[in-house]
């Protein structure tokens, strides 16, 4: 088989392209699948602009809907034609990392068995999911048959999206009566939003000053949402916490301040799950961290993959707890990527995902 | 009751003095224990030169152990005569943080019940045990009592040192077959590494460069102790390890050096359990941080108190486990605590911690 | 204060009956509370029926809503004619129990600070709650303000109810994504699966037949009710699941049959929580334990009780989360009390709970 | 590869004997060893009396120390000639067991990705250890690098009862001060104490009465044995404690008797960690679990496997930490399997456990 297909290939910093790509041959433990709807993440627009390195050539994204093209020799419960979804990491199952549940920092033929974000494979160490085919390995961990009741958009945010929103929220340990604060309401602050909703917290406080982001967190669970352009955020969560602070603190953006307002506003004791994307060095500032003396814990975490995450993730969608499909604003075809790209590096529009149907 | 008594009161930044008192009156729910012994503490240091402010006239120390000379009204289930320690904190048992499990940050009568460090009395708002007497708040959380076959010598670690030394092994979530790094051996981090021991761990580095300390750290369940004058901690760490670095890295100093150095040998998902008292912001750096996508757990502690954590430390020696009274390098009587503070404030003649008897 | 109430005491067995008591004295620990609504428990008919023993003379009842009328001497943060709820278990803080987070096993004057049951006082060791007046032990610990926003009937599930009912669900570890079964929809059974629901399951199955109840159920959080007189509710549950079973299964009733049913629906490695309280041995049946080998967890739990939880419960209500007014199917005055116990204790009318206001 | 090799073969109850197998073709994600060492477990007794059914011709023994022979085409990161081992249990490492951490319960394969005990492979569901060659499946999962400084016997117990045994203590989430009380101290049993000394149990006490066992029981951690023939071991474990009772007990024989003394030595809120394997029903004693109401915690584990397991329990050993091999009491040659199955049998001779050389 070595059929062309279309795929976005990034080709330096600045340019990710349209182009053919061979379609991939499928060893053993891997599953070929038709891409039928994709999307693009704020860390593409990291490795468009050069700020997070892959190798010229490769396919970018790691968002993939699909369906089962073919089967490696050895992948055994699934069959050709089954709709699915593959996490944004794919751990292999059988790393030391694996066996430790830290699955996301996968080391699967590294001399210790964990590698720093390891996991992470799709558009960073092989080619992704903005093409027309997708190389999917380790398929039998990774592959999540799609209920049938749900459609391509509805589970379109479960690779990544609501993975990662959601686990600011689990490894927050977020339990019921807590006080939340999520600081930014992009699609993953949307869906920590969501998360510590389904966890039980009672007092959800969103930042945002987005006003169509502003709506979509109120429908998605907060409580509250503070304009950080209007009132000082830390000022205003304590106000509105009566002077008490979050028992948790999602931090969602990826910034100094907004690390820093999530400490602020953190009671003694009190967790600060952050899920962003720094740039540099982050400082801890000495009296909202009381010297090291206050009980804190800072987590971060890296997506959650896995079939069985996926199958989760898509059954908070069938149940109707939540539905993501307000977080798609805008939709084109793959031909159209280049313009998809445009648009979402810019922010332009009030987009907050695309959907991409080649 | 108006008798006198001697105490190490805080005068001024830089005198720590021993002056008369009068015994303080003894509430319904305190206790009055006359101190048999106690300690200086790395804190009380930090308070005589002015970096931690308390106010003048307070009685400094958190260390107590002693005798039960006056029971409150209300207080039931103890003796007078009977041999007892109180942790370092003195938690009220009845706050939102205690009944959070956060005992350290104790808001009792504060309007949210938590506190930042409001656990810590002795020494800081309240009253402390460098003294002839000393009141002890909430005394039926409080007051553990000694076994008979165990010196105070032999407990004396318990209030503060082997509790916040374990809290660092106990709080990086410590398991059979962990490597655990701990950056200093001073008597902390000694704690550290052997909490470390108890709990599992098998390969267990601790950094410290003095020879003294290092032959205890060896003694108290250190597998290898570096000398980072020699080498390079992290660089000798990852070799040790054979590059995997560790499953928790502990900081027992207080140094942006060793939270960083701590940060940098940890694997990627480990735990960075730090318990040093820092002076200033801290910095984060980029790289062994994986931009906030590693997975990464920090937590800080405070001393743990309360009756049971104290019941449960002085098991430890009882049993055997352990012996801190390698700790013990120096011995004064009350009357000499000035000459003590001295030694102890300039670390002269490998002073480790102190005994001081009134 | 030598002045008289009415209180709904315990005589014999079969016998509650309405008489009068002295209003007692504040102890300096105590809040002396003017009961404005209570209830009747399930428990509260074991007493009446001799099954639970107490001695004759007590006052029966565990679920106070009520103004503060008296506070001890030592009680602080607190004002008289405040509006407050205790929870039906009113532990100490300060015992070994509490301070290893195990506040219903309370043993304060104990002598190794734990006892079975032992936070249970009301209406079991101590007078109770149905009557005028209430005097609360431990008032710091055990008084929970009542937000303005909330009548007492809305908040009149908390001290027990909720507290037990939610237990079932966060004892049971219930994360995002479960499927969870629950064994009988009465009052505790319906906020197991209320409980279910706010964690994040997405597959919420209750068990029971009585029509009023499957209502509400299917409004506090079932996505199906099972009816255990139509079909066998393990082999219904099964097929529900399409043969996955549960990841946790929680017994709301206290029966042989429920208990077993809840594990024969478990997956391996599942949880089974249990709530109800048993009048004889249990039996373990071989082929679902898996021999021993199921990676199974059984956990069982008394009401939670404490200020803390019960300002996180009421929180629940206040944040519109869930409502518990359903559960309130009659009221009565105290006067009436013997006639609500016959009533309750009968199970006529479709009654799920009573509220009885002084 | 159509070889010959020895294997201890289940033919019919009452009968395992010696006989020729083909050895095994090797597929793409297998391993095969040559078996260098094994031993026969109390399973394999249960398998030879027909009380644990397996298919006739089935190879038994699950404890492989080894050689790899030759490596499936897609296994990477090992070598042939590579000394190793594999645990017990083998999960496949891609199952939604496996994905939530239940790995004993793996079931690849099947539709929910649970299934009971799907782990256990080896002597099982497949060929297993007690031959010249053994078949490792999904060998990147499991196969564990022997560190060079380890003998064979030394690691021979890490397949199944160091690591079922120390799970006795991990699963009761054993921690630095408990006291817990070990029933039976056979092999099993013996590393269950060994587990609770190394996660820092303060009282241990062992019931057993073979003196052998007793010794060793001692070395490997218990601070008291009871002989359960002399006197009642609940009886004796209250008073050993003072009427406290275990934090934490740990069944490991299988039987009624000592599930339920684990019970009722157990505190209230205290786990009751079970290793046995049962032959029946088993009964939940009314009162010591206190009607369902003492905060109890129950828990079972099959053994686990994967190797980062089996890298843990061999770091144990290496660290010096625990030395098993006083459990090897005898030494037979695979020709002699058929002794060796009659003197295990039959418990002859002081037998704990056995070697079997090919």
């Amino acid at each position: 088989m070595a059929q062309k297909m279309k795929a976005a290939i990034f080709v330096e910093p600045g340019r990710i392209v349209l182009d053919e790509k061979t379609i991939p041959d499928v060893g053993p433990l891997d599953a070929l699948i038709r891409i039928t709807t994709t999307t693009i993440c704020g860390t593409d627009i990291h490795i468009l602009k050069g700020e997070y390195p892959v190798t010229p050539g490769l396919t970018i994204g790691h968002e993939p809907v699909g369906v089962i093209e073919k089967l490696g020799s050895a992948v055994q419960g699934y069959h050709e034609g089954q709709r699915v979804i593959a996490g944004a990491i794919t751990p292999s199952g059988h790393s030391a990392a694996c066996l430790c549940g830290c699955h996301s920092q996968d080391g699967a033929g590294s001399r210790h068995g964990f590698k720093p974000m390891g996991g992470w494979r799709f558009g960073n160490t092989i080619d992704g999911a903005q093409a027309e085919y997708l190389l999917v390995p380790d398929a039998m961990t990774n592959l999540a048959p799609i209920p049938d009741s749900l459609s391509d958009e509805q589970v379109l945010m479960c690779p990544d999206i609501m993975s990662t929103g959601f686990s600011g929220a689990e490894r927050g340990r977020v339990t019921i009566g807590d006080t939340v604060a999520v600081f930014a309401q992009g699609p993953i602050g949307l869906c920590a939003t969501a998360g510590a909703r389904l966890m039980g917290a009672t007092t959800i406080i969103g930042v945002e000053a987005v006003p169509a982001r502003v709506d979509i967190a109120r429908g998605m669970g907060a409580d509250q949402v503070v304009d950080f352009t209007k009132v000082d955020p830390v000022d205003e969560i304590m106000r509105l916490t009566d002077g008490r602070g979050g028992d948790v603190a999602i931090e969602a953006l990826g910034r100094q301040e907004t690390f820093e307002a999530a400490l602020r506003v953190l009671r003694p004791g009190g967790t600060l799950s952050s899920l962003g994307v720094y740039s540099g060095d982050l400082k801890i500032p000495f009296a909202p961290f009381l010297a090291g003396l206050g009980d804190h814990t800072i987590v971060t975490t890296l997506c959650p993959g896995g079939k069985e995450r996926m199958r989760r993730l898509m059954e908070v969608i069938a149940s109707g707890r939540l539905d993501t499909r307000p977080l798609v604003t805008h939709r084109f075809n793959l031909d159209q990527i280049e313009e998809a790209y445009d648009l979402f590096a810019n922010q332009r529009d009030g987009v907050l995902k695309v959907a991409i149907t080649p």
